[in-house]
């Protein structure tokens, strides 16, 4: 029986600042948007308020860059207090060119700038990346489920750039409450034919739609996806972290 | 002003077969859903199915392997004429490694096995990858849009591995009718602050959010978002092909 999934925004969230209470401020937009929350949705949330609410900003005028910060910074037209930061996230820098930092993070995340970000933040501040975005996952799905009164998962989502693609997706940093990967292997095809390497990255896809509604710019950083709920259960973000020794794409 | 969308399988198409009016099958199976095709909807078609209709298979029995695919197979416990096939739709071996090969397809695109398939074709063949999906795209746009009398979007899309992540995501080759690339560079911030490289690749998050619903073992390889619309324009799959000398991913 195929599912329908039906993606929507949540509008009405106020800007969020440290120390808010996110499922609180989640769990009331919904309601007021009329639509609420039922059993099964994944919400999806923008890593950019999650590290607000967790108070994971950085305020540049406290930075002292390094001389190699400073270097780079000043070759390339930026911010050597914000290059500062970005070298501190990164435990290994993959590519340094064109003014492009990409950085694999303390979690393992590939991305531009170590996931550190100025974009939708106050003048003078940068976001990191939440430092354990499953357990910020699982604390915003207690959290919501407990305001709302029903079982959700949630999704901690963020752009990345891709290896030989153009343009960004959003892709699941933390997960809770919902298995991220389908297996289909073993499955049989309509010829009895038994798929041999089908593993789908269902929360990435789940948090690329919820992007699509969320828009950059349109101040709605949480969605919902509702039709989703199979597939609710127990996983993480980690499990979507491919192990180096695994990846033949990289 | 938020968009939803609505995301769900077009159930009772037939086995594809070669020749098979595909755009017709398409509308038919839509119109006896009673949910139809309305102007805007964007049709995600998987590969396979297009593939299929075009012809775009190869009989195994008349294969003929090189040494080289040969030696490969049987060391890796392939079968050497699959091996030969994917040879052939490679512009290049990207990795060749425990029995997994990525290869670059003719068209840029980076993939395991070139593209060529086996699940769900009947035995004995395997699938290539459409030679030009843009327009195969176009094809199914046009005809699609003139049986069902709406202007409507077409998305060729297969699963993809990736670099960094694990799981295979769905991602869009052929694009018809479509704007694949949302350029929000230039956009301003509630802060003020100039977005300065977000590109997002709409039609590969569009082609993950139909994968979910079209699952690959319950013969639904086509299915509508619906709700996306003010994206429908001009673009091609082409555009989401990175050039190499612009990739700092890969």
């Amino acid at each position: 029986m195929p599912t329908d999934l039906h993606v929507f925004a949540v509008p009405g969230l106020p800007d969020v600042t440290p120390d808010a209470d996110l499922a609180a401020l989640i769990a009331g937009a919904a309601a007021r948007s009329g639509r609420g929350i039922v059993a099964g949705d994944v919400v999806v949330v923008a890593q950019k308020i999650v590290s607000k609410a967790e108070g994971a900003l950085v305020r540049l005028d406290e930075v002292v860059p390094s001389p190699r910060a400073r270097e780079w910074a000043d070759t390339h037209g930026k911010d050597p207090r914000a290059i500062e930061v970005i070298f501190r996230e990164a435990r290994r820098i993959v590519r340094m060119e064109r003014g492009v930092l990409i950085a694999e993070t303390h979690h393992g995340f590939v991305c531009a700038n170590a996931g550190v970000d100025a974009s939708n933040v106050m003048p003078g501040f940068v976001t990191l990346l939440p430092r354990d975005p499953d357990a910020s996952a699982e604390r915003l799905r207690r959290a919501i489920a407990e305001e709302s009164r029903c079982p959700v998962a949630v999704i901690v989502s963020d752009s990345f750039g891709r290896a030989w693609r153009e343009g960004a997706v959003d892709v699941a940093l933390g997960v809770a409450g919902l298995r991220p990967l389908v297996d289909y292997r073993g499955c049989v095809d309509p010829y009895g034919r038994r798929l041999e390497s089908s593993v789908t990255a269902l929360a990435d896809e789940l948090a690329g739609a919820a992007e699509i509604v969320m828009r950059k710019t349109a101040r709605t950083p949480v969605a919902i996806v509702r039709g989703a709920g199979e597939w609710c259960g127990d996983g993480s973000g980690r499990e979507l972290v491919r192990d180096a020794s695994r990846d033949l794409f990289r």
